[in-house]
């Protein structure tokens, strides 16, 4: 061989970056049911392309949603298996008029990719493809460790498909540890490691007061309104301090270690920056005795997403619409119990429900909170992979996102995951105008070819 | 002449059917921008109408919004000159899957006539076109008493264009009274004359938070969610019994006389049956201390009618959205003004908005309420003439709903106006499956000839 894995990713850049283009402009918006064969599409990409650099097994496997690629390398006796995990879908862009660019047409601006799924989480599992393909192109065909690759559709809605699969058929994935690249780093040019999440509940609230829409003229004043009793509902729900009032909501939470706090005092965050081009509101909210760290890492919250029915059009319609609903979900943090979260939920709404309403209290899906411990080689060999690319000592930072399929390679795998993700704070996840930082690829792709090759050599 | 007004219109009923159908195809709705042209569409249809019939001066009248259709007949020299009023907009069909038949195909079932616009106000208005067609018919081409027609295009937007005219022209619509049917009789078969209508102030409140767009795991918990804030105001706006709690806004109220209250009783009016059959819910709602009439004819309102923005598609998105509105309305009663309670309105949502937010709060439209005296030859000739078809007396109601135009006729023109509706309960203004029982249009019919040849005799 007469270059390195290194040497072939800094010389491919170019061909890597229009790939991942080709690969975005597929709108795999998972959620809505019009693009299930834009779904597909992203998924055939995806296997086609791990066919084509030499991955073995290649297949996309049905599930009863979107379907998963799998793909391994299984030829390094003695060595590590690491199972990669990424995912093709991506949210809705909705709303469409705050782009700069079209969300399926992938721009580059000032050293960014702009497009729905850039960054979260297209651009980042295909660091791993193409590290993987590096290291076959420098090492004859061969992987410095045993690979295998699952890469879902649905972690947008919920990831069910892959949850089912993983517990159903953990014998077929089994690996030492797992490597996700769907976080951020902490601030640019910082190497990150994220070592917690929140967990989730999303749910739905679905209030019926008349059996039809009525005309608020006519019956305005002894109609029940399904859109009052929601909001009298969720008012009760928080309060003005961010306090969340489910009676029981905070039991078996377990704090941050006060080394963990003492670190996260250490982290280079300013509150003002974090507002003014963050968040650019008029101020933070929230539970004020905790700081923005432990409120966005360590605490639950209760968000209201969108409330569907009733008009919405321009203009004036009276109408006292017969049904309403809110979409809510709740970040969890360890050891609250996504059931039990959403059971007492569920339990404090309907005791609340005003008079003339009936609610349906829906649990559309879950996952654990995770903290993971920091005492294994995966993660050493991560830091030292970090270090020679960022040339900077690696962060521990939790997230206040939820991975749920984290919480399932430990459960159903019993592996550690290595949570080293490259987006940065300002990638606008799931929000208009979402990208990927070009410089952050390339170094992706080159930290996770040192990463391997040092777990392949020890 | 050898056949009378009555005779003819009995003869032309299943015409004057087909017509009304006619027009109900045209989907005139008025607040949707995309249907400006059929809105235009059914003005040239009345227009045409009116002119087919033996009108004189017919014409449409520009406005800055849609178009007023105007025609007279004032060749009666000594005899009372009446204006006859109605509107040939509509509200939006929308939830279009809760039509048992397509809202724009009009369709006779049992009786009824269904389709939107059917019974507000297209059938109605229309009663007095074809009694003003059956008069000149059996008069040789000639009316009992001078009529000039006013219809208009926004009655459901505001009707900003005919209030502006009406200001604006007073001396081109000289009457002695105005007749409005857009209303519905308290029972089937009991004759109605609807003496008060609440006002009205239509608003939205738009909650402004960050900047864009946020995911709910990286921001949740230090972000404001403008949803939320609104849930926390809009609960604050009306408390659990159905008062209002805006400060002042009760002022000026003027409760109905004991004598009103005494007749109200009368009434044939089962709070079990008008729950079970007309509203359909587990439960009325409101201001218990009140009897049912009272809180829909003579206390105030506060409704929510949708709240936009965020996520409303199938499935889930975690966004804290970074706008969120809602479409509030308040129904007044008298003599509660207007601009005065949209003002201590949005003065008190402003002082109770929660932390990192902003509100706009937004007046779209507003119209005052209404109490008609009832000493007028115009009211007793109309009882007279109800008696003859309905063999029955009239009572004498209120409505909950508001018909700004009746305001505007007092104030500008200083007339009265005979509210004479042939609507029913259950026709589902405003709502999916509205409809128009057909006896009742063709009875009105024949009470507004009946009542033009009293007028006229007189």
């Amino acid at each position: 061989m007469s270059i390195s894995a290194i040497q072939f990713a800094q010389q491919n850049r170019a061909r890597f970056l229009d790939e991942l283009k080709d690969l975005l402009h597929i709108p795999s918006i998972s959620t809505l049911p019009e693009h299930g064969e834009d779904v597909r599409r992203a998924a055939e990409f995806v296997a086609s392309e791990l066919r084509r650099i030499g991955m073995e097994n290649v297949q996309t496997i049905a599930t009863a949603g979107h379907p998963l690629v799998y793909a391994d390398w299984l030829h390094a006796p003695g060595k590590p298996t690491c199972l990669c995990y990424g995912h093709y879908d991506v949210q809705p862009p909705d709303p469409l008029e705050e782009w700069l660019s079209p969300p399926f047409e992938p721009t580059e601006r000032d050293g960014n990719l702009y497009a729905r799924g850039a960054v979260d989480d297209k651009g980042q599992m295909y660091i791993h493809i193409k590290a993987l393909e590096s290291l076959m192109q420098a090492h004859g065909g061969r992987l410095p460790l045993n690979v295998r690759v699952l890469i879902e559709g649905e972690e947008e809605v919920g990831g069910e498909g892959i949850a089912a699969y993983l517990r159903q058929h953990p014998e077929r994935l089994q690996s030492d540890f797992a490597l996700v690249s769907d976080t951020e780093m902490f601030a640019p040019g910082l190497p990150t490691l994220c070592v917690g999440l929140r967990g989730m509940i999303y749910t739905e609230i679905e209030a019926r007061g008349a059996k039809s829409d009525l005309h608020s003229g006519m019956y305005g004043g002894a109609a029940p309104n399904p859109f009052m009793a929601l909001c009298q509902m969720l008012a009760q729900l928080k309060d003005a301090h961010g306090r969340i009032l489910i009676p029981g909501f905070y039991d078996g939470l377990v704090a941050p270690s006060s080394a963990e706090l003492a670190t996260w005092k250490t982290l280079p965050f300013d509150e003002q920056q974090f507002l003014a081009h963050e968040i650019g509101a008029i101020a933070l909210t929230g539970e004020s005795e905790y700081s923005v760290l432990e409120r966005l890492w360590a605490r639950p919250t209760l968000e209201i997403h969108g409330m569907p029915g009733g008009f919405i059009g321009a203009g004036a319609k009276t109408v006292i619409p017969a049904r309403a609903v809110v979409k809510v979900s709740m970040r969890l943090v360890p050891e609250m119990q996504p059931q039990a979260s959403f059971d007492r939920y569920k339990k404090f709404v309907e005791s609340i429900c005003p008079v003339g309403i009936t609610v349906d209290v829906r649990l559309i899906h879950a996952g654990d909170p995770i903290v993971i411990r920091v005492d294994n080689p995966y993660i050493e060999a991560a830091t030292n992979a970090l270090r020679v690319v960022f040339g900077r000592e690696t962060v521990f930072v939790r997230s206040g996102g939820s991975i749920p399929i984290v919480g399932d390679f430990e459960r159903y795998l019993k592996i550690p995951t290595v949570m080293m993700g490259f987006g940065l704070p300002d990638d606008n996840l799931h929000a208009p105008n979402e990208k990927f930082h070009i410089a952050n690829f390339n170094r992706g792709i080159e930290t996770v070819i040192h990463f391997f090759e040092r777990l392949g050599a020890a």
